[in-house]
C-alpha cells in the first residue's frame, strides 16, 4: 500500500464489524467507502424481537448514511459486491436501481460480510422454514406466526388446529432459546384474551436440537438452568433430535439414536448452522487462502490475506490462524466483529503510516448473555453466573447501550416499558405479503428472491 | 330482524366506520363478528409519513384483536368476504389460511369496505405508480422513493440522474399534498448531509392535478396559501395537467388546453380518483340498489339498503339519499365514517329493542385541515381559517387524539419531537422487496398481489 497523502479505504459490509472499523478509521486521512446491499445497519441481536412483536422493524435498525452522515470521509454505496480483483486492486459493485455496475479501486480493503444460518445443503427448506438473520426473515416470522393463531381460530377440525398451534424451532443457540421464549410468552400473556375460539395457551413450542443440551455455549449449570426456565414458560427442548424432513404441513425429527417422529407443526422457524458470505469463497479463491465446510476463509494472526497485507477479513465469514498455525473458529457473535473491526482499522492505520502490523489479533471474550423471557436469563460473566432477573436486567442495560441511535433507544424503551407492564406487543401487523398458500404452495417469494447475504452476526454475547 | 335474546351482528371492515360501530354496539345484547382481511386498523391519515420515514407501520395500525381484547361480545375474524346471501342472511368468508371458507350467519349486516384510490381505467398504472392507501402501499412509496436518491448519487449521467431526482405525485387532493410536500422536506433537509456526489436539495416535485387548485375542497384563499407554501418548499404544482401515459421512466402529461409535455420521472405516487370496494357491487346486485360509476352504491336515508333494513352500509363505498330523493356522495374523509358507524350502531340497536329507525343521517362537517410540512398547515374550521404555525399545531394535536393506542400515541410523540428539534427521520429503511427493475420490469409484486382492498378513508378532516 502507498503511503500516499489520502488512501482509498474500502469497507464491505455494515454490520458490527464494518461499522467498528469505519468509525476507528476517522481521522486515518483516508476516503472511506462503505458497502452495503441494505441501507441501513441491522441490530441483529434483536431481530427475534421483531419476529415476535415486541418491537418494530426500524427500531432495531439505523440508516448507514445517518450513521456516517457527519464524516465527510465516507462515501456509503448502496450495492453488491459482484467481484474482487485482487490484482488491480478493484471491486466491481452492481448498484441497486443504477444500471451500470460500480469499479471502486482500494489501497486497503475490509471485508466484513457476515454469515447467514445453514440448510445443512436443504435450501428447499428455506422457504418452509425462514431464517432468523435478515430484517425480511424476522417480519416473515412474525407474519406467519400471528397467521397461525388467526387460522386456529377458524379451525374446527382439533387436528388441523392443533398443527396451526404448534411451533418449532430449530437451532437451541441463543436465537433459538430467544425466540422459543418469547413465542410461549406471545401464548401464554399477550394473545391470551384475543381469541374466542381457540385458547392460545394451548400452543406446544419445540425448541429442536441434534446437540446434547440447549445453549451449548454456555457452561452445563447455566444451560440447565435455561432449559429448566424454558420448561416453566411452556416450552419442549427436544434435544439430540434432528431434522430430516420439513413439508410445511410439519415436521420430520430423528433421534441421535436412530428413532423417527413426525410432528404436525405449520410453523417452523430456523436458527441453526453457519454459512458464511459468499464473498469469503471470492476471497479464498482469488488469494489461495483456505477454505472451510461452512465457507469461512482462513485469514493470518493479523485478519490479512495471504499474501495480501492490504486485504483484510473479520466477522463470522473466516477463521482466524492461530499462534500454532492452525485456524480458529471464533463464536459468531457481535463482540468478535467488533473487536475485529476496530483491530482492521488499527492495522491501516499502522501502514499508512509505514508501520509495521500490530501484535496479532486476540479476542478478549467479557461473556455471554441470553434472555429466556421475562425476567428470564442466563449470563456467563468471565466466571460470574447470573440467572432470573438480574441477568435479565443485565440483558436489558447491554443490548439499550449498544443499540445505535439515540431515537431508537428511546423508542424499544418503550416499548419494552409497555410490554413489561401490560404484557402487550405493539408490533403485531401481518403485512406486506399474501397469506401462505397450502403446503405445496410458494409463499413468501419476495423475501427470497434476494440474496440472502447478511453482514449481521450471531447474538447474546457481550460486547 | 327478530328481537332475539341476543342478536347477531356482523360488521365487516375495521376502518373507522368499522370500528365505530363496534364500539357504540357495547352493551347492545348482541353477538358481534368483526371482519377484515387484515388484522390492524390502519391510521390512514398518516400513511403518508410512513411513506416519507417519518413514522414506522407499526406505530399508524392496531391489531383489532388487541383494539377488542376485553369486549367479549366481539370475534375478530381475519378474512375476506367473498359473498353475501342476502336472502339466508349469511356471508361467505374466505379465511386466511384457513382451507375451507366460513359461513357467517347475521341478523343485522353494518358493511363499511372503504375504498381505495382508482387508476382510471389504467390498471397497469398501479405497479408504476402505488397508491397512497394502503400499509404495502405507503411502504413500497418508502422504498421507492429511498432508492431513487441511492441510485442517483451513483449516477453518472446528469439526465438520468434527474430523472432519479424528480418526483411526480397525481391528485393535489390533502394526500397528494401532504405527500409532496414531505418529499420536498425529506431533499431539503433530512437527505441534506447524506449524499457525497449529489445534492439532494437539487430533486424536483411535481404535484400533478386535472383540477384547477389545490386542495379543491378547501375555500380558494386557503387552496392559494397552500400552493403558495408548498412552492416555497420546492414543489412545483402543476394544476389543470392530466396524465396520459407513465412507463416507468417517466410521465407524460397533459392540459386542459390540449398541450402535451414528457417528464422523466422515476418515482410516481397515485393518490387520485375513488373506486369503491366491490362489496359495493356485490350489495347492489343483491338488492337491486344504484351503482355509481365511482362503484358506490346509493343507500337509503337510514344507511340501509333499499327493501333490506337489516343491512347498513357506509363511508366512501356509498352514496346516502338525500331528503329530495337524489343520491350524495359524502367526503371521503375519516369523520363521515365514524359518524355513519356511530348512526349504524344507533340504528341496529333501536331496531333490537323494537323501536321505529332513528331520524335520517345528518354528517356534522367540523371542518378539514391538511398540513404541508414543518409549519405549514392550512384549515377550516366552519369558516374559521387558519393557516402556519397554529394551523400546523391544531393537526398535530388532532391526529395525536385519534389515534388509536396510547403506546402508538407516545411512539409517534417521540418521532415527532424527534423530527422536529433534528429534522431527521427515524423510519428510513429500505427492506422488504427485491430493487425495481428498469421499466419494464416487475416490481413490488408481492404488494399488488394482494387485492387492493382497503377499509380506510381519504383524509385530513376533522372528526
Amino acid at each position: 500500500m502507498k503511503a500516499d497523502p489520502r488512501s482509498r479505504v474500502v469497507v464491505v459490509g455494515g454490520g458490527f464489524g464494518g461499522l467498528q472499523a469505519v468509525r476507528h478509521l476517522r481521522g486515518a486521512r483516508a476516503d472511506i467507502t462503505l458497502i452495503d446491499r441494505r441501507n441501513f445497519h441491522l441490530f441483529q441481536p434483536l431481530a427475534y424481537q421483531v419476529a415476535t412483536g415486541a418491537l418494530a422493524a426500524g427500531e432495531i435498525a439505523t440508516p448507514l448514511r445517518s450513521i456516517f452522515k457527519r464524516r465527510r470521509d465516507v462515501r456509503v454505496v448502496m450495492g453488491e459486491v459482484a467481484a474482487i480483483d485482487v490484482e488491480r486492486r478493484e471491486l466491481t459493485v452492481a448498484a441497486g436501481d443504477a444500471a451500470t455496475p460500480l469499479l471502486v479501486p482500494y489501497d486497503a480493503l475490509i471485508v466484513a460480510a457476515g454469515a447467514h444460518y445453514s440448510y445443512f445443503g436443504r435450501e428447499d427448506w428455506r422457504r418452509l422454514a425462514p431464517e432468523l438473520k435478515t430484517l425480511e426473515g424476522a417480519l416473515d416470522i412474525r407474519r406467519r406466526i400471528l397467521a397461525a393463531f388467526e387460522a386456529a381460530e377458524l379451525e374446527d377440525d382439533p387436528a388441523a388446529r392443533a398443527a396451526w398451534l404448534t411451533f418449532a424451532i430449530v437451532g437451541a443457540g441463543p436465537t433459538g432459546v430467544e425466540m422459543a421464549g418469547q413465542i410461549a410468552e406471545i401464548a401464554r400473556d399477550t394473545l391470551r384474551r384475543d381469541f374466542r375460539t381457540i385458547d392460545p395457551r394451548a400452543a406446544r413450542v419445540l425448541l429442536v436440537d441434534q446437540g446434547e443440551r440447549v445453549l451449548p455455549a454456555y457452561p452445563p449449570s447455566l444451560s440447565a438452568k435455561a432449559a429448566r426456565a424454558l420448561e416453566r414458560l411452556g416450552v419442549t427442548p427436544l434435544m439430540s433430535w434432528g431434522f430430516v424432513g420439513i413439508d410445511g404441513a410439519g415436521v420430520t425429527l430423528r433421534h441421535g439414536d436412530g428413532r423417527e417422529q413426525r410432528v404436525a407443526a405449520r410453523t417452523v422457524v430456523w436458527a441453526a448452522g453457519v454459512e458464511a458470505s459468499p464473498l469469503a469463497a471470492k476471497l479464498a479463491a482469488a488469494t489461495g487462502a483456505e477454505l472451510d465446510a461452512a465457507g469461512r476463509v482462513t485469514v493470518e494472526r493479523d485478519l490479512s490475506l495471504p499474501g495480501h497485507p492490504e486485504i483484510l477479513a473479520l466477522g463470522d465469514m473466516v477463521r482466524v490462524r492461530g499462534a500454532g498455525g492452525a485456524p480458529l473458529a471464533l463464536p459468531g457473535v457481535a463482540p468478535v466483529a467488533m473487536q475485529q473491526g476496530r483491530y482492521a482499522a488499527g492495522v491501516v492505520r499502522a501502514r499508512a503510516r509505514g508501520e509495521g502490523p500490530p501484535p496479532p489479533f486476540h479476542y478478549r471474550d467479557k461473556g455471554d448473555v441470553a434472555t429466556i423471557g421475562r425476567r428470564r436469563a442466563v449470563a456467563d460473566l468471565r466466571g460470574l453466573h447470573l440467572s432470573g432477573t438480574p441477568a435479565w436486567a443485565f440483558w436489558l442495560a447491554l443490548h439499550l447501550v449498544y443499540l445505535v441511535g439515540f431515537e431508537n433507544r428511546l423508542l424499544v424503551l418503550t416499548r419494552w416499558a409497555f410490554s413489561f407492564f401490560t404484557r402487550g406487543r405493539g408490533a403485531r401487523l401481518i403485512a406486506g405479503a399474501p397469506p401462505r398458500a397450502e403446503p405445496a404452495g410458494l409463499e413468501s417469494e419476495h423475501a427470497f428472491k434476494a440474496p440472502l447475504r447478511s453482514v449481521a452476526r450471531e447474538k447474546g454475547a457481550v460486547a
